[in-house]
Order: structure tokens, then C-alpha cells, then sequence
């Protein structure tokens, strides 16, 4: 029996992950749970899972009483942080939202958990420190005799390139085909792009997922997060991974080796398949989800992606070329821009713009603490502001002077 | 340096090897070199490679001479086996065409070396036998703890199912793809693939191979016979195995673990892959053989075999099904009806006709012993010949009646 800590238990992957654990009840035991706010969905998870310890991170207000009376709760983030540290288990799903998901990360780590990784900021953010902190801990787990801490990913693509790897050995690796499912606009101009709602956007073809990441996946900012997290995930050069476009998405990503040889994985797009393969591992456990069918997929496309299009992409390859404080900095003018289209300030088109200039402004810094990171976080996310509230200026001075009010003044007055 | 001994040198796999040992000088080393009756191309080989032993399997006639006289030579299927005795090497590069091939594979196996086996007559013959010589002298091996002999496949479908287990275990299997490229006549109406040439048949879409697999290929019956291979190699149950078409043959088979998710390996038509992959196991050595591109592919596509266009494949479930003596039957048969369309003699659509009717006259052995096996395949091959001269007699007898000096005369008379 795995005993299992999950942080973000109610958002879509902690949810999915649930959704495992029930089908498997003799294999993982949930005994610890955190999330964010949902209080309502937690009380749900408590009473169907009945975990010894919950932490909620609620982040204003007043603190959120339980019903659930026999819990031991920890609040905020310092409460995260010791619910990491107290909780005895074997894995950790890191499912947090967004950057707050580094503390506890390397906390779990320092901690001698494992971590099955969800949340790609730990890895877009810090994939250095964290996989140093990983290395120093394991030489004293190694030092001490004990188990070592291992990372597992539940993101399905770099979870396809970890079930390739098997067949091969690291040195071996030539290349990395990760897929990309193209998104909802794959298909439309530059011009059609500008058009787009908020509804168009948050309609993923393929993927059923939060809502920042199904913008993340039609701006393709989602997959340039991807190539940075592979680099630190699989320890590769940035020019031996290729994006290809595939909108089936059936293949999850696949691995070239040096002798020409390419293993990939697939099936169905269902989450829960890479959540229990990093639960379960090394085990492969008998399930009830849909199978994959080649026949029924009948065919799968390929093709490379427009970076003129979605320079996004573009945007993850050179952070993760450049490394440093970059990353953070692209992560940030995302989040900040994606929350302006969402609230419908900004044009889709503009996210990338947002990023582009923030990124810009920045001057990168080469090896930068868990504390420079978490200020450079806070820097991009001013300043990408600053550039969209300038950017909502002119569109309104924009607006108002072809609106139709001030065009009849003008034809009035010349 | 491993050093190999290859027996079927001068035919297509054999070539195939060589080119692969040619590009990894340092890697491998030909020590042994067998054919049937090229002996120009083998004084080439000679030249090239300079083996110490060589063996010349001549049937009839007189003993060919070769102008490298400081060889050691054998000749004869005696001489085979003697040389495969005799021959200190890592490996057997088993690449035999026919039933020819299966006294060779058990011989090397006893004499403790291991295989990389292209001959899938061994297999498909005497898979059972073959699988229990294996596990027999391993018996043996482990007691005098010496290494065991091992068995890896060359087939690129049944390489890459080798290559995709890498990620499970055995015991974790739900099912296997078997992929097949359709032949160049998928797309023929039943009544079209009675008109279909013998140099229409040797025009494969995909892969470039000798005559007899590329008709087999391009009936189903290569299919067939795969579906036996991979029941033994593999241990599994026929029922775990799905043929699928897929025209590209880029993706050459696949495996679901029973989680949901499929492993499988991509790679260029190019036998070599697969044949350097049995050579190097477990390493991947770099080459120079062409490079899949998936946006290049574009488009993999995937549908069901349409079984009463092919019944040879259905042929390949059934006799994979009961075993015994039946796939030896319909081997021989087929390569009796191959040999007439080849030389004109019947239709291409007769071919599964002389198999089902050969198969329908035998009554299975269930547990045959080699020479058994030998025996049912002299009689199949009679009595395929037998079918094929009734069949032939009565084309005739149509044709006759059917030409215009008989419409003539009946007209007349009439």
C-alpha cells in the first residue's frame, strides 16, 4: 500500500489523481490532503478518503473552519510546509497551481519524499536548483543507506518520454519528439487569431484541463514550457528536442535513439493513465480506462509548428536555451496576460506581445537563488502589468477615436 | 568485439547484416559465413570480411569450388551443422529461407550459442520445440553457469514489440499491435486481385525483400505467419494479438501494457535498424541509416485487415490457434503455391485456395516431434502440388473451352 500525499487535491490533475486512487483501493492509501480554497469539494475528498492530515493555503480573509472536526489541518503556506514535513508517505503529487508550487517542492525534496510532479513551474521556474537539491539529498540518503528521493512525471508528454526511455539507455539519446496538439487555432491566419474570445480559447480540442493551461495549449506557451521542463526532467540539450504538431493527440511524445530507432507512447488523452503509471511505478496496474484503438483513430497527422503564428514557442525555446531567471519571467507576463484576456482587457493576440516586451525588459540572471527567483517573479508580474495597463490604454484611446461619437465631431469640426 | 556467424549470407538479410557489420568495424567481427548456392557474391563476402570458416549448403550437382583456398569449407547440410558446431562465435545470425533454416537453429542452440533469428520457418514450424530446446539447454547452462543462449529477432515487427516490452513486464501485457503494411493490393476489389501479375506482386509498396516474403506480403500470409511467431517468441495468447493496417510502415507494431498504455517503435523501412538492434542488444550504436521525421511522414494511418479479401492472414490465426503440425502445413503450401504464380502457373487469388484446401486434407499432430515436422512438410508440399495440377488441369480445360477454335467447332456442330 503506497500512502500518498496530494497538494492541489481539487484542482483537475488532484482530482484526477483521486479518481485513481479509487480505482485502485489496495494499492494507494491517501493520507494527507491540501488544496487552495475549494473548502466545500476538500470537506468531499475528506470524508470519502478519511486522511490523517489537511492543509489549506487559504490566502486571505478569515482562516476556513473544517467540519470535519478530527483532522489535524495546517494553514497557510508555512502549514503546507509542515504538513510536507509531518506527513509520513511515500510519494508526493505536486499538483499546485503556478510558482507557489517551488517551496513546497523542494520542501517534499529536503524532506526525502518523492515527488510526482505535476506542476511544471517547479521545473520551468527552477529545474537547477531543484535537481541540485535533489542530488544533494540523495548523496546524504546514499551516505545513510536509505531510499532515494525520485521524480516522476505526471505531465503525459514528458510521462510518454519516461515510458520511452526504458528501451534505451540515457547516452543513446539522439532526440526528443515531444507532441504538441497544435491547439484549437492550429489552423487559423495571424488575422483570424486577433479575433479570438475567451470561449473560443477555453474549447481545447483534445485535452480536458484548468483554464490556464487550455489558453497555455492554444498559445502553444504551454508546450514552450515543456521544452524547458524536458531539458531539466531529462537532462538533454535544448537543439535535440523537436516540436511536432499532432492534433489526434494519440502519441504523447517520443524519444529517437542513435541508432534511428524511435520508441513512443500512446493512448487515449486521459490524464489519469500518467498519473497512475507515476503512482504506480515501476508496476503497471490493470485499469478500467478507454483504450486505444488504431483503427478507430483511423490516422494520425503530423506536421511542425508556425512559429510566426505562436512565437510563444518560440519564447519557451530561448529560455530554455538561456536558462536563468528567463523562465520565471516568461511564466509570470503569461500568467498576468492570460488573467487580462480571461477578464476580456486584452485580445488573445496580445498575450504573447505582453510576454515578448516584459521578457525584454528583463536582465537575466545566470544562477539565481529560490529568493531571486521568487523576486524576479514578483518583477515580471509588475511589470508585465505596467506594459498591459499601457497596452489597455491605447486600445481604449484606440477605440474612442473610432467610435462613432467622435467621428461625427470630427467631420463636424473640419 | 562480438563475432558473428551468419548463415544465409548471400540473401537479402544476409546482405542487410553484412552492411550493418560494415558500418561498425570495430563493433563486430564475421567470423562465419554460410550460403545456398551464390557462390560469386560469397567469394566477395570472403574477400571483404575474411572469415575463418565458410559453409556452402549446395543441393545437387557438383561441389562448388572456391578461389579463396586458405578456408576452412563446408558443404552440405551436414557441413552446416558441423559448422555451426564448430564456429567459435557470440552470435548466429540465423537467416535461412524456409524450413531449411530449422535443423540449423536447434543445432546452434545446442551447441550454446545464441541466435538472431530472421528465419521465421523456425518459429512458425517448430516454435514449441524450438522454445523447449531454448529453455533446456538453459537448464544445462545455468548449472555449469555459463551464459544462456538467448534469442532476438530481427522481423522488424517482432523487434519493435521486443524494443516497446523494455517498458513493462511481461505479465503486465493486455495486447499486442501486429502492424502490417496491407501489401500493394489493399485497396484491390476481390475481383481485381484475380488479375494481379506476378510483377504486380513483387512491387512491394514499403519494403524491399526477397521474392517469396514479398508475395507473402503481399496475401497476408507474411501476416499469418508473424501472428505464430509472436505467439512464441512473445508467450502470449492469440487472442492478445490485433493485425492492423498501416500502409507507411513506419510504426512497426506496438505494445498495450494492461494500464492503457502502448509502447511502440517507429523507424524507417530499413531492415537494418532491426537486424543492428539484434546485433548490438542491449547497446544502441550509432549509424548513419536514414532518420524518420515525423512532420516528413505527415500522416500514419491505421485500419482493419478485411479478412475475405486475405484469408491467408486468417489462415495465420487458425493454425496459430491449434498448433501442432497445421502452421507446417501451411508453409509448405504456400511456398508450393508461390512457386507456380510465380512461374505463371495459377492466380494469384488460387494461392489461398491451394492453402486451405492442403490444410483441410491434413489432420493435425498436436505435439510433433522435428522429424515430424519434416515429414508433414514433404507430404504438404505434395499435396499442394497435387491441388495445384488439379487446379491447373481445369484452368486448362476452361481456357480450352473457352478459346475460339472450340467456340467454333461447338457453334458449328450445333
Amino acid at each position: 500500500m503506497k500512502k500518498i500525499l496530494i497538494l492541489g487535491s481539487t484542482g483537475s490533475i488532484g482530482r484526477q489523481t483521486m479518481d485513481v486512487v479509487r480505482n485502485h483501493p489496495g494499492k494507494f492509501k491517501v493520507v494527507g490532503l491540501a488544496c487552495n480554497s475549494s473548502i466545500a469539494l476538500l470537506e468531499e475528498q475528506i470524508k470519502e478518503f478519511n486522511p490523517k492530515f489537511v492543509g489549506i493555503n487559504y490566502v486571505n480573509g478569515q482562516k476556513p473552519k473544517l467540519k470535519s472536526a478530527n483532522k489535524k489541518v495546517f494553514y497557510g503556506e508555512e502549514g503546507l510546509l509542515k504538513l510536507i514535513k509531518e506527513t509520513e508517505c511515500d510519494l508526493v503529487v505536486l499538483a499546485i497551481v503556478g510558482a507557489a508550487g517551488l517551496r513546497p517542492a523542494i520542501e517534499a525534496i529536503r524532506a526525502g519524499k518523492s515527488i510526482a510532479l505535476a506542476t511544471k513551474e517547479v521545473m520551468v521556474l527552477a529545474g537547477k536548483l531543484f535537481k541540485e537539491e535533489i542530488k544533494k539529498k540523495n548523496r546524504e540518503l546514499q551516505k545513510k543507506g536509505k531510499p532515494l528521493v525520485k521524480l516522476f512525471p505526471i505531465d503525459s508528454e514528458h510521462s510518454a518520454i519516461w515510458q520511452s526511455l526504458s528501451s534505451g539507455q540515457h547516452k543513446e539519446i539522439e532526440k526528443i519528439f515531444l507532441t504538441c496538439s497544435g491547439g484549437p487555432f492550429r489552423n487559423k491566419t495571424i488575422k483570424e487569431l486577433q479575433k479570438i474570445t475567451v470561449e473560443d480559447a477555453l474549447n481545447h480540442p483534445t485535452w480536458n484541463m484548468g483554464k490556464r493551461i487550455t489558453i497555455d495549449s492554444a498559445t502553444l506557451m504551454n508546450k514552450g514550457f515543456e521544452v524547458i521542463e524536458a531539458k531539466w526532467l531529462f537532462d538533454i540539450q535544448i537543439s535535440q528536442i523537436e516540436v511536432i504538431i499532432h492534433p489526434q493527440s494519440i502519441l504523447h511524445s517520443a524519444v529517437m535513439f542513435q541508432d534511428g530507432s524511435v520508441i513512443g507512447q500512446f493512448s487515449m488523452p486521459d490524464m489519469r493513465i500518467a498519473i497512475q503509471y507515476a503512482l504506480s511505478y515501476p508496476e503497471r496496474i490493470k485499469n478500467s480506462f478507454p483504450r486505444l484503438s488504431f483503427s478507430q483513430a483511423k490516422s494520425l497527422t503530423f506536421d511542425k509548428p508556425d512559429i510566426a503564428k505562436f512565437p510563444c514557442l518560440q519564447y519557451g525555446f530561448e529560455a530554455a536555451e538561456k536558462g536563468g531567471t528567463l523562465p520565471t519571467v516568461i511564466n509570470a507576463a503569461d500568467e498576468v496576460a492570460i488573467e487580462l484576456f480571461l477578464n476580456k482587457k486584452i485580445k488573445f493576440s496580445d498575450i504573447p506581445n505582453i510576454i515578448k516586451r516584459t521578457m525584454d525588459k528583463h536582465r537575466n540572471i545566470s544562477n539565481p537563488t529560490l529568493e531571486e527567483i521568487l523576486k524576479v517573479d514578483v518583477w515580471a508580474r509588475e511589470t508585465a502589468r505596467k506594459i498591459s495597463n499601457n497596452l489597455i490604454d491605447k486600445l481604449l484611446i484606440y477605440e474612442l477615436f473610432n467610435s462613432r461619437c467622435w467621428r461625427k465631431w470630427w467631420t463636424d469640426v473640419h
